[in-house]
């Protein structure tokens, strides 16, 4: 597997453009973009749990079980979310609008939007850009599309891979927006997969599945999810390999290299947290299951002390214990072990006692600090990416709307 | 039902003190307490739900099954809590010296402890300074107390009622501490109330526990408890009134004034929430049942989205439907209405429009500020109080320990 330049992120097949469309405030600031696939792709997608969902989510919901595609519209600045009736109209006519410019079927084209939740969408900014936003459509043109996606993100989040499957080469392009996510009650998330490789929706639903639990739904909390939050792959074939088939050696190396580029956008999430000053990796080891590894790694992450206090650089390994003791997992105190990074700060429960505290305080002060929490109960084992809570993520949040 | 003022602070048959031991860093600081009945008291108590049990708590929940009990010691600075055998033995050596200087059962002392978890706990100091903490005993020494048992508390917490049962007066004192409790993963939160009625320990258990979970489990999300929550009620009889009966109506007057004691506590602690600029009451009505109206405030109430947005005064309600769209609770946004104070900014999930953005803004500026979701699915209602989220919080907890 080889990992893409900047200079090398295009798809086969796929033509993609991002413009101005006038709906973020930022003078000049890009606010619309559209991937297209020369071709019908096969097309997987997963959405937010929020019971709560914005208009261009339910729309994608029901288009997505086709199972097939041609292009996807993003706007930023505006969620289109708790809108209503109108909203969805909206939503209807922006996959309109880029329909008829590409000559495509209208239920062939997927919808987005974030931004700010329940004000109306400015549709017609988006019907006027849309003439302008597919003429410019290019190969090479994914820092646009990316551009178009981003609302709070202090950076932009792309990953390409290319490999071999069945003797050809394949791309998987992944392009993330989202800066709020690792914490509890997020900012929405969005990330488009595109690749060349030929597979059924079937198969590419499953990757997309598998591959998001061990990345995007590795850096939040169950249900925890905005309104808008959309994964979506499409695959267009155009690499000409065989299709690949559920046990094959080829399914397992397209699993990894999808997986890469998902666990690479996560974690750029993550470093691009809300105010964030490093990446906390919380490994939860020797759970009584799967699930108490991850309620345990959750609340960990989750914890608002938890993630103050590494802020702080100050090695309150009891707030990690406390919040392993509340999240719901099997704990038996006197069995936990707590590591930061290689440092072992609590054996059987209590503290190791000695110097542990300055070498702690120095173990923490990276930007990417591991904790391990071993529950000695089991086999169970999650591993969670978190950022730490800081002024600037108030500062932020405070002042999202003005 | 006669509130009391600060001056009359006193229970027939309780003596109390507060001292300072040394485990406090701060010079001067009171950090050890003592509640005393002059004759047997019925007990009853609630503690965390957390698997990781600070040692005090584990002693306490030994001792209660009794129903009995004559005194309580706290100290502060020091959790106890992570601390293995140790930790329990200490616990035990604190109900000790205290049981002895009392010449009490060493079963009939309950003890707490609040502050850092995971240090070993300082006992000799709390033994040396049982002597002088029982010698300066007295009636009215409940400020004494409450200054002993504060950690990062910005101001004291006692509510004091006077009233009449079966022609008898009574009086219900309780204090507080607890400043953290109201975000996700909090602080200790102690609670002790002390009363002159006569009523058995069972009644005395229902009493509290109904209590609770108006109050204390109204600001905080049910299991995301500390190592250390306790809250413990003493009823020594000595206003000599008839024992109350379940359904008596004295009961219920003793229940109502008991309910007005821990809900007034209650919302101290979130006024004092750890850098709290306001009071956010939010009253979830027209759920699905009583559960989904507690799940849809507690999410509301705990979302870090929307305390930043009370602390901005941003009227950022889709953050707001948002939360009660994950929580679990039954939602159709479609039926979905949100009110600032008496002002109705949604209805069926849509923003009404209009000039709504600045009288929210002006309704969202006082210290406290009410919001009321109705869901519009059933009849369940619930009403939690939480704290908005700044800069201070970040602040005094990313340097707690130092």
């Amino acid at each position: 597997m080889k990992i893409l330049k900047d200079k090398d992120y295009k798809v086969p097949g796929f033509l993609v453009s991002g413009t101005r469309c006038g709906i973020k405030k930022k003078e000049g600031a890009k606010d619309l973009a559209v991937i297209y696939s020369e071709v019908p792709a096969s097309v997987a997608a997963v959405f937010t749990k929020n019971a709560v969902k914005a208009a261009p989510v339910l729309l994608d919901m029901e288009r997505v079980k086709s199972g097939k595609g041609r292009a996807v519209v993003i706007n930023s600045g505006n969620a289109n979310a708790c809108t209503g009736d109108d909203g969805l109209k909206k939503a209807r006519a922006m996959s309109r609008g880029v329909a008829k410019a590409l000559k495509v079927k209208e239920e062939m084209v997927y919808v987005s939007s974030t931004g700010v939740i329940g004000e109306p969408l400015p549709v017609d900014k988006i019907i006027n850009a849309i003439p302008e936003l597919v003429k410019n459509m290019r190969e090479d043109g994914w820092k646009d599309v990316e551009a178009a996606i981003m609302t709070t993100d202090a950076f932009p989040k792309m990953v390409g891979v290319r490999t071999d499957i069945g003797g050809k080469d394949i791309t998987i392009m992944g392009i993330a927006k989202g800066a709020g996510m690792i914490h509890p009650n997020m900012a929405t998330m969005l990330c488009y997969i595109a690749t060349d490789c030929f597979i059924s929706p079937i198969l590419l639903d499953k990757a997309l599945r598998k591959a998001v639990d061990a990345s995007f739904n590795s850096i939040t909390v169950d249900g925890d999810t905005s309104t808008n939050d959309t994964v979506l792959a499409l695959a267009n074939g155009v690499a000409g390999n065989k299709p690949l088939t559920s046990r094959s050696m080829d399914m397992g190396k397209f699993q990894d290299a999808f997986n890469y580029v998902t666990k690479e956008l996560a974690k750029m999430i993550v470093r691009d947290g809300e105010g964030a000053t490093k990446v906390i990796e919380i490994n939860v080891k020797g759970a009584a299951g799967k699930s108490d590894a991850k309620k345990a790694a959750n609340a960990i992450g989750r914890s608002n002390l938890v993630k103050t206090a590494f802020f702080g650089n100050d090695p309150n390994w009891g707030r990690i214990a406390a919040a392993a003791g509340y999240s719901g997992a099997r704990v038996i105190p006197e069995r936990m072990d707590i590591y930061f990074n290689d440092l072992q700060v609590v054996k059987n429960g209590l503290c190791v006692g000695g110097d542990w505290e300055v070498k702690a305080r120095n173990a923490m002060k990276g930007v990417e600090v591991k904790v391990t929490v071993d529950l000695n109960m089991g086999k169970g084992d999650a591993t969670v990416w978190a950022s730490d809570l800081t002024y600037e993520y108030v500062k932020i949040n405070a002042s999202y709307r003005s």
